[in-house]
């Protein structure tokens, strides 16, 4: 007979209700795979208005009764916030029980914590980022045998289905963000998404596992979307781009770069291609070349599905590394500082309609020695303005940065000027 | 100190000299990642020359110098062929020494019996699906939770890029094919790549972790590109298709259909963004929807990053079970009969170009039930000829086979009619 895997669930919301089902559904299969049967045991709700009306499991309020019970084997921490479930987390590994969750925002701030702690207790984190994707599993055991020059990642569907809608539809940012609420792609409160935050949490996740280097979303550049309007998208697609919110990773020497902004990349290469409200990751190993990831990034049985992958690969006995290394990976990488980020950059300047205007935005990028690549000049909407448009050759990002205030303090300027990162 | 796992490969040519050049080059990284130095002890090689002259490993001719060593724990088979390869495997395992393999060829046809023989002694063959594209790693720990529903792959570089050239550059077969052997893309006898058998030695293995069907290539659909021409491609174009040399796997209740072909497929989906020499494949969960899986799927290097991993995982002692389930997958999944294969259709039918033509063309596609969705005609090279190029809507391989075969007994039919599979 088969071993039993018993597993107690704290959350049981959208996507604790999916693991459930998922579990009964897919039982023979998955019970043929772990060679064991995984079973929830029980679980922990504080709302039960939340949980799906099927999920027939013994629910609790009390997080005690999973982590005091000796025969929970794996605690399946599915609440979010970061404090509460950090503490969960760490009574889970001390109680010898493997620990398997969905927090990325918990993971942004103490991953190496909870690797210290966990001493070999298997932890598994393949749903907090990029949902069904196995992009943990594939850079993690996949790519193990790489250096890892880059990372490029489309880790929000709420960002890319707003950008994808915004460039196919001509409509602006506010309309789409509200179409994406209207079909459930995004929050009420849509901050965490659209600032960039959630994918920042995602990115130094990766990072972790591709570089070893221990960064806090709070320590590297983070730029959201809400800026973005038809002039930029106009401006990228004329050039052949396409605008979307990339999460960075690149190391150069014994630096690595951590970075999420909107980026102008190219249509062509296959990070272009990921559109609507899927996630795509594209890993640049030193041997492998490139390789892509793509699928559903949020959604309940997707990420239900990376959750039980975890949950597999505990019963099997199979599980990695949480990071993917036993021993520091690259001793003295070091997080690059922001401002020496080199780039090219694109930049939308709403100008006074003058004689005389465009020589004096020119001289100041001049004198900041950023050179301008391509220029485009549109009407503005406003009588008397106009809109420039136009990209740099490689500059770094305090060129840049002082380039716009310098820029600022002339008078024929309507508003600070929007910059936009283009990614070769 | 860290343990040392000793490896013995068997052929150091290209593959096999990149990963002895990998491990050098990548030692430190993968020791911590692995928690273990992996050490290439020795090699066999019939032919010296193909070995690169960088890798100073001793080198043997004699197979049994790395069979018969106490101190080798894991033998690399990167020799090829199926016979003695399936011997060394043999040994290997029953001399409880792990076995890596970038085999598709001997896999084919020897998987549930290396299965079987290792009895939970490691198997690692990364390397023989997609090159470095860890696909295997996906399907087996990153997608377990799922019901696979459908697989869609261009598994084989050579013919992607014929076909990617034929589409972009207007060429036919015979110049494209040249082409990618002068660029080392196809070997100089290019059968096993163009004929499909490749494609299909790659797709059963999938098929193996995904549903545990036990299929020979000989007992599944395979069709080559070397027909194609740029009639087809005209067509493909007209109507949103692209071509691409698709290995297909799909579930329906307790049958599973296996088949490599040429295929129209959308230019929208992921798959049909995959081009030049790349691998891609599409992945559909019950659970996670589709998952896309994408980068270079042959080469010394991309195919040394996969091998590399399956060692690392084998020295980290966190290898699954080689096919992915430790019983019994899902009872009762037959192979689906290629004749009972529903699909649209494309037809090429070259006619004498006089009036009454298509109404008997017409008339035998409706006597065999199948109706015409799109049609175009087009004149053709040799006077007095056209070329009629049109879709079915759906039908089912006994029906067109039928209606090609009466086809061909027309007297105004020039030769048999082309058919390409229409994947919608």
């Amino acid at each position: 007979m088969n071993k039993t895997i018993n597993v107690g669930i704290i959350g049981v919301g959208v996507v604790g209700s999916a693991v459930v089902l998922l579990l009964e559904q897919n039982r023979e299969v998955i019970s043929a795979r772990a060679g064991a049967n995984i079973v929830i045991k029980k679980g922990v709700v504080r709302d039960r208005s939340k949980t799906d009306e099927r999920v027939k499991i013994p629910l609790t309020n009390d997080i005690n009764d999973i982590l005091d019970d000796d025969e929970i084997d794996i605690v399946l921490e599915l609440m979010g916030g970061i404090d509460l479930a950090y503490e969960v987390a760490q009574k889970a590994l001390k109680n010898k029980k493997a620990f398997v969750t969905a927090n990325k925002a918990m993971l942004a701030y103490h991953r190496y914590d909870l690797q210290q702690i966990a001493n070999n207790t298997p932890i598994g984190f393949e749903a907090s980022v990029a949902g069904g994707i196995p992009i943990i599993k594939a850079l993690r055991d996949g790519l193990s045998a790489n250096h890892i020059i880059g990372i490029r990642g489309i880790l929000n569907g709420t960002c890319n289905y707003i950008l994808t809608k915004m460039a196919n539809e001509g409509l602006n940012f506010d309309e789409c963000l509200k179409e994406a609420q209207k079909l459930g792609y995004a929050e009420s409160n849509p901050t965490l998404d659209i600032s960039g935050m959630d994918s920042a949490h995602k990115l130094i996740i990766l990072a972790s596992i591709a570089y070893g280097v221990n960064a806090l979303p709070e320590d590297i550049l983070i730029e959201g979307i809400s800026k973005i309007n038809q002039d930029d998208i106009f401006f990228a697609n004329e050039f052949g781009y396409i605008i979307k919110l990339l999460a960075i990773a690149k190391k150069n020497g014994d630096e690595v770069e951590l970075r999420v902004h909107p980026v102008m990349v190219s249509k062509n290469e296959m990070i272009g291609k990921v559109s609507g409200v899927m996630n795509g990751i594209s890993v640049i190993g030193d041997k492998v070349g490139e390789t892509m990831y793509y699928g559903a990034g949020a959604g309940g049985n997707p990420t239900a599905s990376a959750v039980v992958s975890d949950l597999i690969e505990i019963a099997r006995n199979s599980s990695s590394p949480m990071l993917g290394f036993r021993k520091p990976l690259e001793s003295g990488l070091k997080l690059k500082p922001i401002a020496s980020i080199e780039s090219r950059y694109y930049l939308r300047i709403k100008v006074i309609d003058k004689a005389g205007t465009l020589a004096q935005i020119t001289s100041i990028l001049g004198d900041n020695g950023i050179s301008i690549k391509m220029l485009l000049q549109r009407e503005s909407n406003d009588t008397g303005f106009a809109t420039l448009l136009l990209s740099t050759h490689k500059s770094n990002e305090l060129s840049i940065q002082k380039a716009i205030e310098n820029l600022c303090t002339l008078n024929i300027i309507y508003d600070k000027p929007y910059m936009i990162r283009i990614e070769e």
